[in-house]
């Protein structure tokens, strides 16, 4: 229900000549003073995102880190965070330790919390959103794949949840901003491979040609459960097969893997398996958040 | 429980060289790129800033005019909102509608909504934050107020709920933006006048002296409850006696009114009622949000 309501909703929404991109993207992108600014917010809610039994500081970090990864997605570099609150029944102690989680997680990426508001839920249960604000000078849409480009994935994928890969994952901010330099089209890896493929493909009318065999696996995961599971935070991005993007990432050292996982070609926002040619054909493509 | 909660938290957050004013005022102030940026969040919550028989445009109005009511208090210039919503047992067609009344205040103050994100509730009710950004030239705190100023509203007080002026008031964008030209100190009235004028003279380490008689009744409201009632979302400002506010706002010809109600005088952050001199005695001051 959700996605096809936010579908719905977003592209409708007003605009102005300093939006340079809208809803739809891990970021909207604005012009300020010759700069430009990257706006995301991404929110965590009790048994949907943590359970009940998680400790609050790590369901704080995981907040802050969803919105890291959304600037991590655009090649940016994180600057500011607004922290809502909205409380049901947890205690002071519960609260000010998920406020500890979202403190220590914002320090050790230097980006600071700069404002926010804590109220009262009239039901059960606790939410919070962060509104993060970053820059970039030359963001990386995901809807700028181009045929013939090659489709890398950072990271690994699947068992996200059962790993706790997805409280303790670490946004690949680092690798952004260095992908940034060469890539067409970029995003992260949050509601499922295949469905997060469909999502670029589809923003970049083209198909994407997707090896199941060559997708990087978390431990204990297995395809085809794997494409689908969600909360990976990696990242999902295509480059044109004339820059040798394995040994420019290899140079960097960086400590997470960059994988090629297929290719794009023209089409109209069709995601196929290379191994039959044919249509991915899950029950579920991608669990949404 | 949550003001306490609050203010426990925010100082103790991780800060910056960009960050000009952090957490406690209306808005964060941050620099970038040679110009003063305002950042600050706000929610309605089914049940606590609406009820749940209230129009679902009504309350995403308000929503977006919490927001710039922030930014009017600061005197600045509203530019963009970033749109969260959890959602447990609304149907799409009132989400629809709220967003609705998002978009229809948001092209009416050409503010617009540059992206968001849409969440399953785990439990009942709906929710929704909007985290605005802003911009000012000289943005004006909560914490500048100084012996001698006199203070001054805008617009009436009280009995807000009621009169459904919680639902249906105009932020005074205008208004601030003109007044920051002349005020020592501004901000909005939103959790009652007498706790928010507590929080303007202990923010400035000044005594507040207020003539409960002077103060301006909105329709039905009565002494002393209005002086705590809520959302009026009018301006509290200090400014120089030196300085004819009055006159240049009566030439501004705005058809909210300006009305001195006190004065500012050394202190400990104290709230005196100039009728008696002593501080203001209310079982409740102030109705938090």
């Amino acid at each position: 229900m959700e996605l096809e309501l936010l579908d719905k909703i977003l592209p409708a929404l007003h605009s102005n000549s300093s939006v340079l991109t809208g809803p739809g993207d891990d970021c909207a992108v604005v012009g300020f003073s010759g700069k430009k600014l990257l706006f995301s917010t991404d929110q965590v809610i009790e048994n949907i995102h943590f359970s009940s039994d998680t400790a609050p500081e790590r369901a704080g970090a995981k907040l802050v880190k969803r919105n890291l990864s959304d600037i991590a997605a655009m090649g940016g570099t994180p600057l500011w965070m607004m922290l809502s609150i909205a409380n049901g029944n947890r205690s002071v102690q519960w609260v000010e330790n998920f406020v500890a989680g979202v403190e220590k997680t914002a320090r050790q990426y230097n980006v600071p919390v700069i404002g926010g508001d804590i109220a009262k839920l009239a039901s059960d249960g606790f939410l919070a959103s962060i509104s993060i604000t970053g820059e970039a000078q030359n963001p990386i849409l995901r809807s700028t794949a181009r045929p013939g480009d090659i489709i890398y994935i950072t990271g690994l994928i699947g068992n996200s949840f059962y790993s706790e890969h997805h409280l303790d994952f670490i946004p690949h901010l680092q690798e952004g901003a260095f992908l940034a330099n060469y890539a067409n089209s970029m995003m992260d890896i949050s509601d499922g491979l295949l469905l997060d493929a469909s999502r670029m493909a589809k923003a970049s009318i083209v198909d994407f040609v997707i090896n199941p065999d060559a997708v990087p696996l978390r431990e204990n995961a297995a395809i085809p459960q794997a494409l689908c599971d969600g909360e990976d935070y990696g990242l999902l991005l295509t480059c044109s097969p004339d820059i040798d993007l394995p040994e420019l990432y290899r140079l960097q050292r960086f400590s997470t893997p960059l994988t090629a996982i297929g290719t794009v070609r023209s089409g109209s926002g069709k995601v196929i398996n290379f191994s039959d040619n044919k249509l991915f054909q899950l029950e579920h493509i991608g669990y949404e958040h």
